[in-house]
């Protein structure tokens, strides 16, 4: 049985939501002699264009019935889909049921029901079709003999095709029978998660809210691209993205020039991008092995927000990612490419001089995701967030929470001052991004050092100051965040040994009147935010 | 509307593939005088069991056909089920269409079709039913008037309820509609899946193999639980498990006492549990943040494996996850009750001693994993691991890479001795769970220090060194783990200023001559893996 063998296409039925290039389609269907049949509006096209069509009502000698609620549910119809050729012949011509060797279908999507203002179950429930994806699955199965188009997007391939043969060729009719029930699944998911994530008032009827964890949930990707190997050599990997992916996030990037993103390179990006987005000035980002090591703000732009951030940790921004919130300059570029290797760019933009720098270094990947307009930078990507462990899933909604400097509580007899407090509220942001338990250390918005990843917080509060001491940038009169409450006065004391000045963390720890006494004897002013900030 | 309102069942469908209960709900539903329809398999139990039926085919008066490929796909099944009682009766009149007021289906697993050995392509395509999905969808659909049954679960409470009312709340029909929908989409989910993922021959017809990254996928998930909250307190959470979670894994815990977990509780269980698992002889992991803070094999039994692992990082056992690979006696249970404060114990058994020395405080999770027989322990789940990012999901298979003996090269003067390679493969399987980068110093199957979460190698090993001198053990004769290569001789110079004696690393570096050298002059010996194991 060769690929290429093309089965004959006699008849065709047309029933789509979609019209786009069905009149084009119909024409060049009918003027391969092949009888068309539709229904509803698809029908209405046809015939108002000029071109034959039998309705299935004709065609199946049976009503159209319940305000459409059956019409194609036939014998008449899924006989001529399911007919195997050849095994089934003499009971499709005892039953006159005539085969139909094409079918042109695609469904309303029901995420565009239900996303319309106002959408209640009556009408999300009345949108459902019936009819279409029982046609798409006889059709589907019986790829052997039928062939099935669920987009405009496949009308050209398949017409020249027809056109050229007669019909498909038995690739082309799998190919596309894959797409249908694809397709298919994604409709019935997304009704499984709508109807799942309902909450009804008690008649029953009106929508009383959404479930933002309903009993089932389905996910749907389609792939972006092959990996060359996961995180690791030895394992394989694959990009996905979202059917419907949100605006400003990661997995709409445009890669403008560099060689293949690998799994890490995607990984480190989305935190550095994520981080990034948080800022509202200008600012950098550049992150190594899932973590931040090096992060600045600058009212002057964003070039010099990437000399403050590489001052942070050189070491570690060697081949790193590096993330800006503003479109990047050829004179920034520049800088960075003789300075450093890295592995990634990303921002908003580029200027053309910007595109020139970095095509100096042709391995770069620069990456350039549009933030959409009106976009709130501060928040991040509002969806749920999800990590997987062995056979579950665990779901939490983004960790969108902000602290404004209102929300500061002061707990020490010392109050910071106002350029401490805006020195703080960037160290509170950058801990957010920073793998727990996380310390930042601060001063003039540039980080001074940073301790991640720890067990224990005092060695992350360790680790700051030694990594601030080795690149030799000065602790004295930086503040410090701590992504979590002090359990002990530990942490304060080696901070204040450090030259710390200014604290910045959630607070409600038992031991919290013992962490206040610790900053008080040390002459730190410190601050609670109420709100904690892991981040594994 | 109240939500009681029960629409009277006078006619029911019956057609399951699974025939659990089957003939005590249709003798119990005849006897409420409902009409009883059924194709097929459920047809031919129901008359053997004297119960009296009628034939799909007979209330259609159009014959099955095709092999059953059509029996139910008629406007008398589906106008049966579709009919809006009260403004389609007079068209139901009209076309001779009686009211099916209730559908009792289930569909043979897809799943379990294609899982059968030796199952072709033809098989698996044969084995999609058409008519079953569109008469749920169709029963569904029309929740207001008709009740839809998908599993023998539901037969109960849907008997009770008929019994005494006459037919099924509304409640109840829009619970039983949803349940349906979601039965659907795992359904099509399922041939999606299977169908994407085909490698074929070139004649499309033998299968040639599996993609492990086709070009869509689509995740199917259940809610176990709510959780109070999230990684933190402003995030919602939840936990969910695959509809058929792999045996041993974290998803399959059961809880014998305890508080209910959190995220952050579940998160670092599935660290702690994989961990352990990669153990064969009696072992103990203790996790916190995320990281193993203390991990230890003993010939002795898990109580000494238990002590050991402690004496790593009291301070950070703390309020830790401690996981075991043997069943948990009770005097090591006794010993961690009398000794710390823990918050989740997972081990696959529990003595009777051991739980009852865990109840003395009740607060703590007890979590039981059994760990089928015969199942590799050094095997984690074999299944792909995901990563979300921005709108998009990383996928990689698990790293399942493992070292033996064997497979390690010496690059030094020195040969570690047959101790130090116990030492050597034992820190690179504590190395595998610790966040990259990851430095782990061991000596006798005990971890002596370990340096996790870093962005700059040299830091995870001066962190390692830093915590086992807090600690007061001897680094002197100890062995040295990196889940990566050393880019420089920093890090080996670190590690024999603090007394290491042997190395185990992947090798790889442009610099391994200088790195081999480093360990040369230091009187070490180094051995390489060949195999990374990052771990973000």
């Amino acid at each position: 049985m060769p690929a290429s063998m093309t089965t004959p296409i006699r008849r065709a039925l047309l029933s789509v939501s979609d019209k786009q290039g069905l009149l084009e389609l119909a024409r060049r269907l009918a003027a391969c002699q092949i009888e068309l049949l539709s229904t509803g509006g698809s029908a209405k096209a046809l015939r108002e264009a000029g071109i034959p069509v039998t309705e299935v009502s004709a065609h199946t000698g049976f009503p159209e019935i319940m305000d459409g609620r059956v019409k194609t549910l036939h014998p008449a119809i899924h006989g001529g889909l399911l007919g195997r050729r050849g095994t089934d012949d003499a009971v499709m011509q005892a039953q006159a049921i005539a085969p139909i060797d094409l079918l042109v279908l695609n469904l309303y999507p029901f995420e565009a029901t239900v996303a319309k203002p106002g959408c209640t179950l009556e009408d999300a429930i009345e949108n459902i079709d019936i009819g279409g994806p029982a046609m798409l699955r006889s059709a589907a199965k019986n790829w052997n003999d039928v062939g099935v188009l669920t987009s405009p997007a496949q009308y050209e391939a398949a017409l020249a095709e027809i056109e050229a043969d007669g019909g498909l060729s038995r690739a082309s009719r799998f190919k596309l029978a894959v797409a249908a029930f694809n397709n298919v699944a994604n409709y019935d998911g997304a009704i499984s998660d709508y109807l799942s994530a309902l909450q009804l008032d008690e008649t029953l009827t009106a929508i009383a809210g959404h479930e933002n964890f309903p009993a089932q949930i389905n996910s749907r990707f389609e792939k972006v691209t092959d990996l060359r190997y996961g995180e690791n050599p030895h394992q394989q990997a694959a990009f996905y993205r979202d059917l419907h992916p949100a605006p400003g996030t990661l997995a709409t990037f445009r890669q403008l020039q560099g060689k293949e993103l690998s799994f890490n390179n995607i990984a480190d990006a989305d935190a550095a991008w994520e981080c990034v987005r948080a800022f509202v000035k200008p600012a950098c980002v550049i992150v190594k092995h899932a973590n931040p090591c090096g992060v600045a703000v600058s009212q002057e732009g964003i070039g010099q927000a990437y000399e403050l951030a590489y001052q942070t940790d050189p070491t570690s921004a060697f081949g790193g990612i590096i993330a800006f919130n503003r479109e990047v300059d050829g004179a920034t570029a520049q800088t960075i490419v003789a300075r450093q290797f890295l592995e990634v760019v990303l921002a908003p933009a580029y200027s053309e001089e910007a595109l020139q720098a970095f095509s100096k270094k042709g391995n770069v990947r620069v990456l350039e995701i549009p933030l959409p307009e009106g976009t709130d930078l501060l928040v991040a990507h509002p969806g749920n967030h999800s990590k997987r462990v062995g056979s579950g899933l665990l779901i939490q909604s983004a960790d969108t929470g902000m602290i404004q400097a209102d929300d500061l509580k002061i707990v020490t007899k010392l109050a910071p001052t106002p350029q401490q407090i805006e020195d703080l509220i960037f160290a509170w942001k950058v801990a957010k991004f920073v793998k727990s338990n996380a310390i930042v250390y601060a001063r003039n918005r540039q980080t001074i050092g940073i301790g991640a990843g720890q067990m224990s917080r005092v060695y992350s509060a360790r680790i700051a100051g030694i990594k601030a001491a080795d690149e030799g940038l000065e602790v004295r009169g930086s503040v410090m965040a701590s992504d979590a409450f002090f359990p002990f006065r530990d942490g304060i004391d080696a901070a204040a040994a450090a030259g710390i000045s200014a604290v910045i963390q959630p607070g409600g720890s038992m031991r919290d009147a013992e962490v206040i006494a610790a900053a008080d004897e040390h002459g730190m002013a410190m601050v609670f935010t109420g709100m904690r900030h892991f981040r594994h």
